[in-house]
């Protein structure tokens, strides 16, 4: 832990508010983005936190990603197609989340595919917000080709997570899962804390079975559970990328690559919980599930938890000041120099 | 496979028909019901093919499923309430589907969560139905508790079986997958063929794992993935048994026991492709990007099969004769004996 630093809060929220108006982000955008990359780095998923503003950045140097774009809203019935314009990943899709909400609160459900946009940060972030307007939120993307199909070799398809979170009377279930094995962020993470990683994560570029996160990252990441992630990782593209006319992973650029457009490709959908029966029953009787299985009898040295609780338990340790790595402290410092003139 | 005989898929039919019709079930259900049986027999997927007759007659001769169910269609937006009067899941589901797959033509999508339901046999079979349909089609169910929380040894959750279809030019892309390790069915085959199941799969009854068949049906079942799989077994049953009011897999009695109404929940969505871009356009799209996976680098001694494939060949290889096993076939014509009176 000696690669980490204490940071004040405020102060970084103030230095990321610097470094997006100097590369001409709308205050209101960049409060989105700001706070979506809070919400990763406090609910300990440091690998879609802080340490991405660099790569949005310097996009946006580069005119890979559009700093004030325009976004196009077409509605067909419940149905929403949404073209980002190369925006922020989150201002896209924040725009379709306030949508679907929208559409779901008269007709039940609301629904939105997403072309030309960009990396969008953890899923689970925009379920939390539909599930906090009574919703069962479900949000996928598309991602960089790092995965080879079940059998394969060939990194065609990405780590392509999703995000189901629904309410419940003192908590959210929030489930938020990259449909590989493990997220190629995670082992950036190792690789940076010298740890190992297990077995059944990745291959290298050869196509054998490693241990070694910087070979992990050169290779090939492995489906979750063989067959099932295989099939999970297309279901994400073809809702992602075939329902929006987006990028498919195998077509996609990586988020680190500033020499194409990125053309990401989103899924938002909102179920209004109160078209099925009233909001208060639903809540009450999944708390009441809740407390069954958390008090259930546990295996040993395991402690049961509902999704969303560790990442919610995280935040709440949060107060002004966070823990993050310091080459992230660092490169937030460097870019509020520049950006600060 | 000396346990196994060759019968004549349309005596087969008749006895059915025979069967049903001697247990009060009108010819249109049992049509319903056979179609769905059959398609999983002959996809492979014996587990909830013709083995499961005996369950769903045995059922209604108890009075725990209802022959000539009242269903009734609750239509609220595009969201629909269907309470199956306690009817064979089959019956109940078709109805959801026909109305979801009518509603998602007029609106984008149709959603439907059902109660008071039973047993509804593979959750591909209506996907593939929809997906024929030019949508994509999404079903679940929840299950009988037999599958423990991440970290846990109680049985609070069920197999909780999922799936989602989508058309190509050429086939269905067709994903199906139980939340667990495996399926209870899956280990009954093991155990009727006298193989050991893998490690991983199940603990016996006291929490140890256990590659005996056997010691893992009296046991407990594991999650898919860890974690992955508990929080997906969680969304299926928040969609079938929160939504529609149904039991979660945590209240329900198994499908053997004919002591109790069962109240199984289940979810179907449909969501029509030509709302969001022309049809052929997303199946050409598909198709070319199946090809393109298909015959990408594999690994040694590895195919690459798109989700649907193995079930469409084998299905390709039955023509008028099918290899069952001969305990489903004595008790096919037993029943048979007993019902053509």
């Amino acid at each position: 832990m000696n690669n980490r630093v204490n940071v004040n809060v405020d102060e970084i929220k103030i230095k990321l508010h610097t470094i997006f108006k100097g590369v001409s982000v709308p205050k209101q955008d960049a409060e989105i983005v700001i706070n979506a990359l809070l919400d990763a780095e406090t609910s300990g998923v440091e690998s879609h936190g802080l340490m991405r503003m660099k790569a949005y950045v310097d996009r946006i140097v580069e005119h890979k990603i559009a700093a004030n774009p325009i976004i196009k809203v077409e509605e067909n019935g419940v149905v929403v197609r949404i073209d980002g314009g190369n925006g922020l990943g989150q201002v896209v899709t924040m725009c379709a989340v306030n949508k679907c909400v929208e559409i779901a609160k008269k007709y039940g459900i609301g629904v939105a595919a997403i072309a030309h946009s960009n990396h969008f940060g953890t899923a689970a972030y925009y379920t939390n917000i539909m599930a906090k307007e009574g919703c069962i939120g479900i949000s996928a993307t598309s991602a960089g080709p790092t995965v080879a199909p079940f059998g394969g070799m060939d990194l065609l398809l990405g780590t392509n997570p999703f995000s189901v979170a629904f309410p419940a009377t003192k908590q959210v279930f929030c489930a938020d899962m990259a449909t590989s094995a493990t997220a190629k962020g995670k082992i950036r993470i190792y690789a940076k804390s010298g740890k190992t990683i297990p077995v059944g994560w990745a291959l290298d570029a050869e196509g054998n079975d490693t241990t070694d996160p910087e070979k992990a990252i050169k290779g090939i990441l492995l489906p979750m559970s063989g067959h099932k992630g295989y099939a999970l990782a297309m279901i994400v593209d073809a809702l992602c990328g075939l329902l929006s006319g987006a990028n498919l992973s195998c077509e996609a650029t990586s988020m680190f690559n500033t020499q194409n457009l990125a053309n990401v490709g989103h899924f938002i959908c909102a179920i209004n919980i109160e078209h099925f029966l009233p909001l208060e029953n639903f809540e009450r009787r999944a708390q009441e599930w809740f407390e069954k299985i958390r008090t259930s009898k546990t295996r040993q040295g395991m402690r049961i938890m509902i999704p969303g609780e560790p990442e919610a338990e995280r935040k709440l340790l949060v107060k002004d000041q966070l823990s993050v790595l310091q080459e992230t402290a660092r490169t937030i410092d460097d870019y509020y120099k520049k950006y600060a003139v």
